[in-house]
């Protein structure tokens, strides 16, 4: 169940890829296929639920498989709303270095998918959140440099208050994962 | 205790209710009283942990104890900054939509004040945390559209930023609510 | 191996002491210096991390001892941030009460730096944890008034979006000094 609440997020990781080459007048439609993602995800999360609470017994601490669940579903909910906010805001351009947060994204999506189906095992999954924890550093350092250039550019106050809220939400989706890979070291810590 | 707690939140949300009918001149008055609230609310969180300090066996799980105790006391902590933040900003005017904001808070105090006294049976506590799930859900709507309406309002740079962040911290107290529900999903989660 | 981190963060809180009296071509190598603690506090959670995967017992609970190194570390990551940001967005000079803001985290990391050891014998706690709960309280408060000032004073409203990002990670900083001594309580309830 957490495999398909990872595969429901690389689903929205590749329509934030869609969006930054999309058309203004094409950004609704990715929003309205955002949203049925979200809500999928939003399912898979109450099933994990409504499975943990009909259960005696469960495969890891009931505490950390909520946790888990939770932070997925954090990171459908950030790049949702970061796909919103570019609609709502009648954002004209996005700023150079989205880009590098949504790539940063979509790989954090990958290797979250792939490691997912590891809990069975809890086999090759120290690379996984070494690599995710890197990736977060880099996302930090992209999402730093992107305000320094809001700030010292040429974008009026209004622009930048816009532009600062979308890629202060994608800055939030790349700290989830990183919940999400130390959420799985926890349990692997409690497995050993 | 945590009865009391919420019972106090009641009062800082009222308190929110009178704030945006009132006259500027009215409002540090108000102030005052949601702070002697909030000093209400932080005792009533010591005398938990007191209580936790000093007890061998307690109800649930002492973590559980601790984090709906501490959740309760944030939302208060989030009501009275919005409050003291009107007036430290001398704000003229609040933007449409913050009345809003502060009734689904208002009703979000309610629903938890009438479970609280719930957790002596942990029954009937379902459809509280689903409706207050919602009602973040909703919150989290309108706090959307706020932010456009003041980035695309004609607002100046400087009085978006002042109503961004008392619009920010009264989502944020709505965020609390759903903690609140969240830790008593979990303790309903253990007990089952 | 908290004491160590803790002790790092002492180095970091005189780093942003000396920020402040330092002239603007300076501040690139107070930077790196830094960076440079803030990978040493890396190198101890780490080590603290490695320690627990390889312990059969630990002498707390591992998720309190997770929750410590995790918040110890944020501390350090929170004041390096702000110093690169100074750096990065070229500010020409720090608003009156940052001085006040760092002050306090300085007098934070002394406490803490002192408390570390004692957990050992879990003594003379109490006083660590009220005052550093009343020094946060006190952060908040001149984050506040910070706040006031940059949005009713004479700044321009570039110039605003990055002080209040510096003074937000301060207070960042503040409410991680908040955290420890909060887990630290969770040991001593648990242990008493």
């Amino acid at each position: 169940m957490f495999a398909a609440s990872a595969d429901n997020i690389v689903t929205g990781s590749k329509l934030l890829m869609e969006l930054l080459g999309a058309d203004p007048s094409a950004r609704a439609e990715i929003a309205e296929r955002m949203r049925a993602a979200e809500h999928a995800g939003d399912d898979a999360t109450h099933a994990i639920f409504h499975q943990l609470n009909s259960s005696f017994i469960t495969p890891f601490d009931r505490e950390d498989i909520y946790s888990l669940a939770s932070s997925l579903d954090d990171i459908m909910d950030f790049m949702e709303e970061a796909v919103d906010l570019v609609v709502l805001y009648n954002v004209e351009e996005l700023p150079k270095g989205v880009e590098q947060q949504i790539e940063v994204l979509a790989r954090a999506a990958e290797l979250t998918a792939e490691a997912m189906p590891h809990l069975r095992t809890m086999e090759n999954l120290t690379e996984y959140w070494i690599e995710v924890n890197r990736l977060e550093n880099q996302a930090d350092q992209i999402h730093r440099k992107l305000l320094a250039h809001l700030f010292n550019g040429k974008y009026d106050a209004i622009e930048v208050l816009k532009l600062k809220q979308i890629v202060d939400v994608l800055e939030e989706a790349a700290d989830a994962f990183e919940h999400v890979a130390n959420t799985v070291e926890t349990i692997a810590v409690k497995e050993s």
